[in-house]
């Protein structure tokens, strides 16, 4: 049987960068490889422009962490390299996961130069996870931060994802589906999606049913016969208004009216969908049809549906394909995963940083912790608070808090009627998963509520405002006595 | 066992679009199942305004057509829907594939609107491949054509793929990886890459490697070491020119030299490549270290490394991320899959075409074939000719022949010297394959064969002189024909 090409013992561990196992065999060999590390996962710019990204992906990470294991076959291709040590090998070969691990809950709305997961563990296997850690979030949040800016952009009209022939593989094409769900879309038309993750599979008909039949009368008749209680006609093969509707409406009043149900609504995929839709709105109504729904289906994105509305487009629903299963206009989502702390042996924590040319790549070092504050009032989101892991973060009337830019430091603001709720959930412990992923259902549910609770001001398309994303005063103090150090050496 | 996620029973047959169930349940259920159709997969635009692209994926869908059945888990999910016949899902339960398949050979150079797959066979069958065909063939060629492009502007300086952590899922890293290749990388850093396909997996050390020593000297003098023959340093963790590279310059000779080898190169990651690589390769020459290899690897793609070069910047070789493996300057490769032709009883084919009120979406329509005509003086490539599949293309002296734009039928051209080569090779006869994929390193080798077949003004960036893709006069009259009758009908 085929499992997607690829031979039964290749499973995702062997996913890495080969540089994940150099330098494991490295630490390995110098006895560091049970060094207790902390990794970040965060990103530094957010797609489009945006004011805020939607995170995804962490039930597919739990299932490669939980599988993580090397097979006979992987060992001796690594042996075929010359490269490594044989303990190494046998420690490969051995292989058991024993990282903690925090990620924030999928559907999340995250922010820049924030940890969104954070693994801590033995160097070796901290490191090894790198690429598919990266791999996984950051392809499900490219593609749900994508669906969730195209749903707001349809105000309430359901969006379904159209794109698998034009996503990048296949699982860019299932996951894909999987995280544009998650984003907000209403359904997919990728069957496998369904089938693994239940988000419901939608789909009517392709120009070619029209074409195979001798006229378009024909076909829209032949299709309504078989589903007349779902009848969704494509009305572009030839000619949108003088042909495709008119036929439409024919069938309608012909073939579907008679069995007692009501047609379902028409599709174009072709043209000018506004001035297209606006004219097929007005032939439908006229005809006793202002019931059908009109859907559109031609190289939309959030842009295009704006402008559609703001023109004032009779569009009902939309079918979205290659500009969001890639994420067209910004196909790469940044995340990095970096070295932000090392144990002592006394359990202590010295922090890691990394400076470079680029300014922009300076990280904030430490092991850390993500808190959000509610506004108790308006129930709305109002910062991020970074901090480092053991810090206690309560606020309340006798516990005012000033959090202030990480830049500009004279920028401060003060809370105290806040709700705080930490951000960092536990999905690992010492290699155990303490984590159940919620169903597809609830995450989108919870993606949806908790985007619900920013401000206009971030959801904006152009020009968003800058979410607070703040450090603590102790945090903030260990970075820059850490650049210092590192500029006086310079 | 964990296999990319997906339970055993859920292989690709199921990656398909519902309307292709819902359309195939309706052409089963009015008799016109076994219909024999043809349908085409070509494309319209060449990404990044290229004068070509790159056919690649071919593999991967004999594998996936090799496969196609449909499990009996997959036969409830479609009965749970409550639309299908028995009779429709005991045929896809005893699913047999029995159609023919032409197409290019990966590594191919092909143009828009030539057919790039060929299917012809039961109307169920042929529309029911046509998700799977697109997305194996789109993703591919969208990757080899992008690293075609940087290959070429590295003017022979390797280019290795480093993508997989911002690729657009598993197997976008991974047949990501396998396009990159074909379009003339030289390497991969992804394991399961060279795992699965041997596409030779390359890596040293990242950022990590140097932060969780206490200096960057100590970080490079253990790496050195552990791989005084492979000793290639990362040196933009700190500062490049202040810190990196005279602290790799003291390993190199502290460390590399006194074990007999000589270092092999520096990494620089981030900051102006340019600047940098040209202080940089002072620096190393000064030391003794001429030989010394420079790799830049900051967000590079084919604009950014010609003007690495217009500025005489001294980089040897590049590993290139996410613009490659994303294709992120134009990340969708429109493949698109058509009904040409229906078969009547008689053998003979009724050509089928689809209008649409967007000119572009105009097809050729009918049952087609490809040849490319070579010059016998200077072996390249000048142009391709589209005919109705049964037409003989012989051409020498005795038989010239004239081809004419499809649009601007004025203009003609006429060769006699030409070698005509077919471009659509048989695949699959009744369903059963009957050509086996050369290695990848032939496919590759042949690819940039190919590529230099092609003109210099073809392989332009900017504005790239438009091949000829011409139909054959028996072909223009047909589709001019049927173009004509339906303006009168409309």
């Amino acid at each position: 049987m085929l499992h997607y090409d690829w031979k039964e013992e290749k499973n995702l561990t062997m996913l890495t960068d080969f540089y994940e196992l150099t330098m494991s065999n490295g630490y390995f060999r110098n006895g560091m490889g049970n060094k207790i590390a902390v990794f970040d996962m965060f990103f530094r710019r957010i797609p489009d422009g945006g004011g805020f990204a939607i995170c995804a992906g962490l039930e597919q990470l739990i299932e490669y962490l939980k599988h993580l294991h090397f097979s006979e076959e992987d060992i001796n291709y690594f042996r075929s390299k010359k490269i490594f040590d044989e303990g190494f090998l046998d420690y490969l070969a051995n292989f058991e996961f024993k990282c903690d691990v925090w990620a924030m809950k999928e559907g999340s709305p995250m922010f820049p130069n924030e940890p969104i997961v954070v693994v801590r563990g033995p160097m070796i296997q901290a490191q090894l996870v790198e690429t598919m850690v990266l791999l996984t979030i950051n392809f499900q949040s490219l593609i749900a931060t994508k669906a969730n800016r195209m749903v707001r952009a349809a105000q309430g009209h359901p969006i379904s994802e159209f794109g698998s022939r034009r996503a990048q593989g296949y699982d860019g094409a299932v996951l894909g589906a999987r995280a544009a769900y998650i984003g907000g879309c209403t359904s997919t038309a990728c069957v496998l999606a369904d089938r693994i993750y239940g988000i419901p599979a939608v789909g009517t008909m392709a120009h070619s049913w029209v074409q195979v039949y001798d006229s378009e009368y024909e076909a829209f008749a032949e299709y309504a016969k078989m589903y007349p209680d779902n009848c969704v006609l494509l009305v572009d093969t030839y000619n949108v208004l003088k042909s495709g509707i008119p036929n439409a409406i024919k069938v309608f009043n012909e073939v579907v009216l008679p069995t007692g149900n009501r047609p379902k609504g028409i599709r174009i995929d072709s043209g000018d969908i506004s001035y297209l839709s606006k004219k097929a709105r007005k032939m439908l109504d006229d005809a006793g049809f202002p019931d059908v729904k009109i859907m559109a289906s031609n190289s939309l994105d959030e842009y295009i549906i704006r402008e559609l509305y703001l023109q004032d487009a009779k569009v009902d629903m939309f079918g979205i394909g290659e500009r969001l299963i890639t994420s067209k206009s910004d196909p790469v989502f940044g995340g990095v995963y970096k070295l932000v702390a090392v144990q002592h042996p006394d359990g202590s924590y010295q922090p890691k940083i990394k400076v470079s040319e680029t300014l922009e790549k300076i990280i904030n070092p430490h092991f850390k912790m993500v808190y959000r504050f509610f506004s108790k009032d308006t129930g709305k989101a109002m910062a991020d608070y970074v901090t480092v892991h053991d810090e206690k973060v309560e606020v309340d009337d006798t516990h005012p808090i000033t959090i202030f830019d990480p830049i500009a430091t004279w920028k401060r603001k003060t809370f105290d009627n806040v709700e705080v709720r930490p951000m960092l959930i536990p999905i690992f412990q010492n290699g155990k998963c303490v984590y159940e992923s919620p169903s597809i259902h609830d995450i989108r549910k919870f993606c949806l509520e908790q985007v619900d609770l920013l401000w206009d001001e971030v959801k904006r398309f152009e020009n968003p405002h800058r979410y607070y994303v703040d450090l603590s005063e102790k945090l903030w103090n260990i970075k820059n006595r850490m650049l210092a150090e590192i500029n006086g050496e310079g």
